[in-house]
């Protein structure tokens, strides 16, 4: 943001081509840089400023639904973390070892977190001892780095950064309703801040978390027709509190195994955002989420030092009032600004002249609407601004959630013919919905014949009926889609 | 703090042994857990929730003087790490290596970072390009790795958790300004929030940052006679910007290497905290640092609900007022509810019972005061009690901190005479401040003799001395003491 230079080379076009698209905006927004280290990027400030925004919306509701945060360590010792045989099958491709500390070459690897599980079920262990020790309600705010092959900015990179809950239990009931709770919070979080709705529901056998019992997921549409998971909340069942021996005394004096959950968000939720809100002109934030709400840019003439004053004046009123306002000063053309703040995505530009001064006003241009689109620009006085602008960037966030949401549903298909599901899936045509009978094998033959896997499941409605892909029993309702 | 065990075991008394105290109150406490990861703690809830209040005191600065967050990768690949000799001398006896990806080994060994210097400056020199880019002002909140050999809860860890700002500019003179304005944030931090007085003053040459120019300290005393550097702020000078290539196009197009800093304050900052202010009774918690500033203890006789329902609308009015208050209804007796908050520090309790309520009173306790000390027990109208456990809360932080500002100053002590130095600095007197010719070899011969070493220098007043330990020609003076 420091930077003096104008954004004048141009991104490609959003459609057809949304991979590309999406790369150069996420490196001309100034989100990311890429790093000199393979497979991971650099969050530069404007990016972080967009995951501190998605930071304190999860972190206010976690609060305010009884957790606290805590800090477990970087690395794990090999031999803690092949204790529960799934799970270290699952994430044993993906791990970085730590081989040598300082001058010394260790007896045994330790592993770089791919995620927590292990070791706080570890300390879990230790800390629980009673009923009464119950529930157990932590959030982790943390890095994480699992070996992948190819990167793309907040999708998948070898590091990246997120926040993993992790909960213990007495009784199943009260850890599936957790598990239910923290993915209401996601998709309260993804629909009502960052605009992106989702569909809810649990994961197929295949698509679990290493070592769940149940794995449940949000998943927003993509422009080109991919599904994106966006968080994923598992009942762990008492899974990992045999692996680790969390064990308690209950009221009736049994000793009794825990029952665990875990929860996931990471910055890939942004990348939700930059593709379901971005244009051709670059990034679209949703107001809730926006590092900038609002930029002012005084429209100077030299000589002319009356609107750089009202420019300050309205900075000043703005701020005080609340709102995340930048004022920019910086001696480029009018038209380079504009071109900026939009590849910036700020939601909200409130351009200030001398002749708007004269009439005490300055005209707003909304970001979310398309360039010669109805209520794309307003005219407004200046002593009407603090409660505008307001509502404006409420009608904003309003109308970028109506579009997401439309394209959602008018790319969703109910679909119950074989021939037409598998045609879809291929040509990614959207959330194909289809009655399914969730085996393994079906699920296998789906995905090398289309790229397409189930993103997630809900329970069937009304009669007995056939699985749309194979004709065996249904037993399940699930969305369908190449994912990224 | 889920824990519905008293904390009934008893820790040992603060002196003789600090060491051992500190131990037991940062377990008991429930601060920390020692992790199954050599060298590593966990953070709890409580000990992160003291992080949180240090994290938002120095964010809130950082913003406040121009600095934006940005997060930087964990891995630097070697080659990069080696660019800057000094730098990799300094921290390569400390650097844990990863050598293994997945089932793939490594052709070059990638360093968890000790500190960032490295691959922000390599960033640095791709986003700086002229003087209009200058001068970038990015912190970072990171966790890092050194392969430390002894552990010690927040003083020393083989990952602890810090912010490392790291800034680049156009003149030496601006860069060092920046490194004074950055410790004067530090200052005020320890002093005004921490309520832990400290020093501020430059590093020698041999306790100098690797690969700076100047490096700044703050150091406090602890109650053991011993100093504790509690941040550092450096002045990198034009190093590690010709070692990464770190130029610009000045205003008068010449291509210039930027002027860097850094500057960084740890968790190791609570550890001062705690052993400042902790008694025998456990934690000390000044009241800006505490996650709980209040807490209330009904006490209830069974078949009595009126206390509970005052407690609980007691509880109410002062979270809506903003305090941060809990409110104890555990099964457990008072007096084992009180050993508890006492040992977790929370700065003022109040006890609420049958009588106070018909009498519309409350007990408020201090924790900063003494048992039977004047002033620790205050009885408070109800309707009186938001702004007077507001003051009272003031008077707690004040008194903290000039109970911490006397013992500095009264263990500080001016020293003129040769073995009356050696043998203060022996014995952990406490900041030994000299007249110091400021030589390598003396500040070694010291450090031999007494394990003593330079903690800061600032300048000479007066005219022409000798150096009090060695009698060569003093140049500065300097504060000595034993250090963590």
């Amino acid at each position: 943001m420091a930077s003096g230079k104008p954004e004048s080379e141009q991104v490609p076009p959003k459609t057809p081509d949304l991979s590309t698209w999406y790369n150069a905006i996420c490196y001309k927004a100034e989100l990311v840089s890429l790093s000199p280290v393979r497979g991971c990027v650099v969050l530069r400030p404007y990016g972080y400023g967009l995951w501190e925004r998605l930071q304190s919306a999860l972190d206010e509701r976690f609060k305010a639904t009884g957790h606290e945060n805590a800090y477990f360590p970087l690395l794990i010792p090999e031999s803690l973390l092949t204790r529960e045989a799934e799970h270290v099958e699952g994430f044993a491709p993906e791990v970085a070892w730590v081989t040598q500390g300082g001058t010394e070459t260790l007896s045994e690897r330790l592993a770089i977190r791919p995620t927590s599980e292990v070791v706080i079920g570890v300390m879990y262990a230790q800390w629980i001892q009673s009923y009464r020790d119950l529930p157990v309600l932590i959030n982790q705010w943390a890095n994480v780095v699992r070996w992948e092959k190819r990167t793309r900015p907040f999708l998948r990179t070898l590091e990246f950064l997120w926040q993993e809950g992790h909960t213990a239990h007495a009784t199943e009931q009260e850890a599936a309703a957790e598990v239910q709770q923290m993915l209401d919070v996601y998709v309260d979080v993804a629909e009502n801040i960052c605009a992106v709705p989702v569909y809810k529901g649990e994961k197929s056998a295949s698509e679990r978390f290493a070592g769940a019992a149940h794995t449940f997921s949000i998943e927003g549409l993509m422009p080109d027709g991919r599904a994106l998971q966006a968080g994923t909340s598992h009942e762990l069942g008492q899974n990992f509190s045999k692996a680790y021996d969390i064990t308690f005394a209950a009221e009736d004096q049994t000793i009794q195994h825990a029952w665990t959950t875990s929860w996931g968000m990471s910055w890939r939720m942004l990348g939700a955002l930059i593709m379901v809100h971005g244009d051709d002109r670059g990034l679209r934030i949703p107001p809730r989420m926006a590092p900038i709400e609002a930029v002012i840019v005084p429209i100077v003439k030299a000589g002319n030092d009356e609107v750089a004053l009202a420019a300050r004046s309205l900075f000043k009123r703005l701020k005080d009032a609340g709102l995340r306002v930048k004022l920019d000063e910086r001696d480029l053309r009018p038209g380079n600004k504009y071109a900026d703040w939009e590849m910036r995505g700020v939601p909200l530009r409130i351009e200030l002249g001398e002749r708007d001064i004269t009439q005490g006003v300055a005209t707003l241009v909304r970001r979310d609407k398309a360039k010669g689109e109805e209520g794309g620009k307003v005219v407004v006085p200046l002593d009407e601004m603090v409660d505008r602008a307001r509502g404006i960037l409420e009608a904003i966030q309003n109308n970028l959630l109506a579009r997401a949401r439309e394209h959602l549903q008018s790319h969703t298909f109910m679909v119950a013919e074989r021939n037409e599901f598998f045609r879809m899936c291929r040509e990614r045509a959207g959330m194909i919905d289809i009655a399914w009978c969730e085996r393994p094998e079906c699920e296998a033959f789906i995905k090398v014949e289309t790229s397409a896997t189930s993103r997630n499941l809900r329970p069937l409605e009304g009669g007995p009926t056939a699985c749309v892909a194979c004709g065996e029993p249904a037993r399940v309702r699930a969305y369908f889609a190449q994912a990224y």
